[in-house]
């Protein structure tokens, strides 16, 4: 098997990298349960195939797919040279929160040792909300065994998405999320804090209260309501309508943001990006989930959490959702390009998809960061 | 998809390393069907298992396991820091058969092209034993994606335990495996002597009647009859009683060796190593394995298909399968140091298990050979 590290990571050397820091690739799963996906995954998986060779464009791309649908993906790919195909069986697809945190660390002149490795978080399927996860759990460990990587293991419960960090010493994360008594029940907020300072190389903490509306799956993770565009600067999920319970949780974390100094003293300055809709699944939708009482129901008329900052930041590009509003979708467009006036931006059509199970682009992603060369 | 090849190997400048030339790993499978693998396949399972970990003292190891196995595997190899675990499903554990032929090519300065490739051969698990390898016929394929190798796909029906090479245009194979009916019946004898030149980088194939006395489960593969030690020079598996059945097989390969040149002109030499036993398969061990109707049967009193030349050529080593017959075990020991005397010998205890099983140390095995540097 390969390595485990003992220790925690910062104490020896390792951070995580900010995700417009150089790739190797992008992990991502293949959705498949006809209990989460609409008409047994289908558009979803048109979805995913769209998203990843739009990614793949940017970098090289690994999609695991179960034995079942190896064939299947294979040959949808069979084009796309950038994008390999791995067999891995999952429960479900939302690499973002399944897969490993990868850290990395420079290296030293004349001393060998690893200059990247993966933490392995405890995963409970966002608090349970389908009951078996068991193959989920070793997606971070067939990962990092797969590039022979090392592995910090970690007995925190922890999901990717929760938790956007700035490259230089800062996390965002939510309150809602970390605190949520289905987590870590036993964990002050401050043993929490602890945690992720060892283990993501942070220095500071900047907690914001809630996630996006709607966002009850996930319990609010952060990856779907703001992220840094650059150090010292978030991108906000924003609604202007004040009737739109959005509005009170934008408001809110645009000033629990705004009071904030990150690790570096900086003020947080933050750039607000407006939401899609409000969007709500349809009755057609919600009849196309198999319901099977083993996960989360899907009901028509729900608040759907669409945002566009679940988008990826590859190399050199910026792939995230468009929802199919027209207005919205132009308008988020324009301000990631202002935002990141030097990568490319490009903007999933049929993203609806995935917000229907849960997440979006950045939920379905994860970032191999580059291995620090070797001095 | 990683890219698809066009043409003929041989045509754009690839040959098949002999096995003694510098790998970059060894690939292995996992045995795991009940109905070819006695005790639900737990005693292979351990051998297996120290055959690779013998292996990854000279090199790293990728072993593939189901998903059902994936658990099991990960923790039996966790203090092995060479070997990685990698999920993969498959109806057999044969990689020698089921595996890609990986063959190279010279870097040319100035020129970016790929250097190693995999040539991904037609299989009907030897002419059908069982009766459905779905999952095997995408064994090659799996490993060429998950290194980003391209791959050679080609229709003709083969087996890497059928061929052997030297490294320097010459190809061993048995007319009894290449020639039987269940594999490519609609192809002569020149016309598969072409296949293997253009795929392999050869200019000269040796053929042998037939392979070792027993080995009907592969039609005779040449890897368990005999194997190159260096170029000009073969290790063949002997008898000195002229009543055992292998006798005569024995024979009719030296003179057909003796008799031949090789790509380079040189007139074959040929070393002899002593079979153990013979062996038989014992009604206990016959009785382990649960019928199916789907594999071959495996019938007391059975005569083990046991060579010693069935072993592992690794980066400074040779592993090799040793049957508990204290005698020829030890013999075969010598021979093989005498033979590979700039490597080490480890000698696999417990070897019958796979030989009841249908193969040996060869046959779990494939070598992926370091690419050549880029100039």
């Amino acid at each position: 098997m390969v390595e485990v590290l003992e220790g925690r990571p910062a104490n020896v050397g390792f951070r995580m990298p900010a995700e417009w820091e150089p790739h190797e690739q992008c992990w991502m799963g293949w959705p498949e349960r006809s209990d989460n996906w609409r008409e047994h995954a289908g558009p979803a998986q048109q979805t995913f195939a769209r998203t990843a060779i739009a990614i793949s464009k940017f970098e090289p791309v690994t999609i695991c797919a179960s034995a079942q649908q190896y064939s299947n993906v294979h040959k949808l790919m069979q084009h796309q040279t950038n994008i390999r195909v791995v067999e891995m069986s999952m429960n479900d697809s939302w690499f973002r929160d399944m897969g490993p945190t990868f850290v990395t660390r420079k290296a030293e002149p004349g001393i060998a040792k690893q200059t990247i490795a993966g933490i392995d978080w405890e995963f409970n399927a966002w608090g349970g909300i389908y009951d078996d996860c068991s193959l989920d759990r070793d997606i971070a460990k067939k990962i990092v065994q797969i590039e022979r990587i090392p592995r910090f293991p970690h007995k925190m419960i922890l999901e990717g998405g929760s938790i956007h960090v700035d490259g230089e010493g800062t996390c965002i994360t939510t309150e809602e999320c970390l605190l949520s008594p289905n987590r870590n029940p036993d964990m002050t907020k401050s043993e929490i804090e602890n945690e992720l300072k060892d283990y993501l190389g942070v220095t500071k903490v900047i907690w914001i209260p809630r996630g996006l509306c709607g966002d009850e799956d996930t319990n609010g993770h952060v990856d779907n309501l703001c992220c840094f565009i650059k150090p010292g600067v978030v991108l906000l999920s924003w609604t202007a309508d004040e009737k739109d319970p959005q509005y009170e949780r934008s408001v809110e974390a645009l000033s629990s943001l705004s009071e904030s100094v990150d690790a570096k003293g900086r003020q947080i300055e933050v750039v607000k990006i407006h939401v899609p809709g409000p969007l709500y699944m349809t009755e057609e939708e919600a009849a196309g989930v198999v319901s099977s009482g083993h996960a989360v129901l899907r009901e028509p008329g729900t608040r759907l959490a669409a945002s566009y900052v679940n988008f990826y930041i590859a190399n050199g590009g910026i792939v995230a959702p468009a929802f199919g509003d027209e207005k919205r979708d132009k308008e988020a467009c324009q301000v990631l390009q202002k935002a990141f006036p030097g990568h490319g931006v490009v903007m999933v059509e049929g993203a609806r998809e995935i917000v229907l199970g849960g997440g979006n682009v950045h939920c379905i992603t994860q970032q191999q960061p580059m291995r620090p060369a070797s001095s």
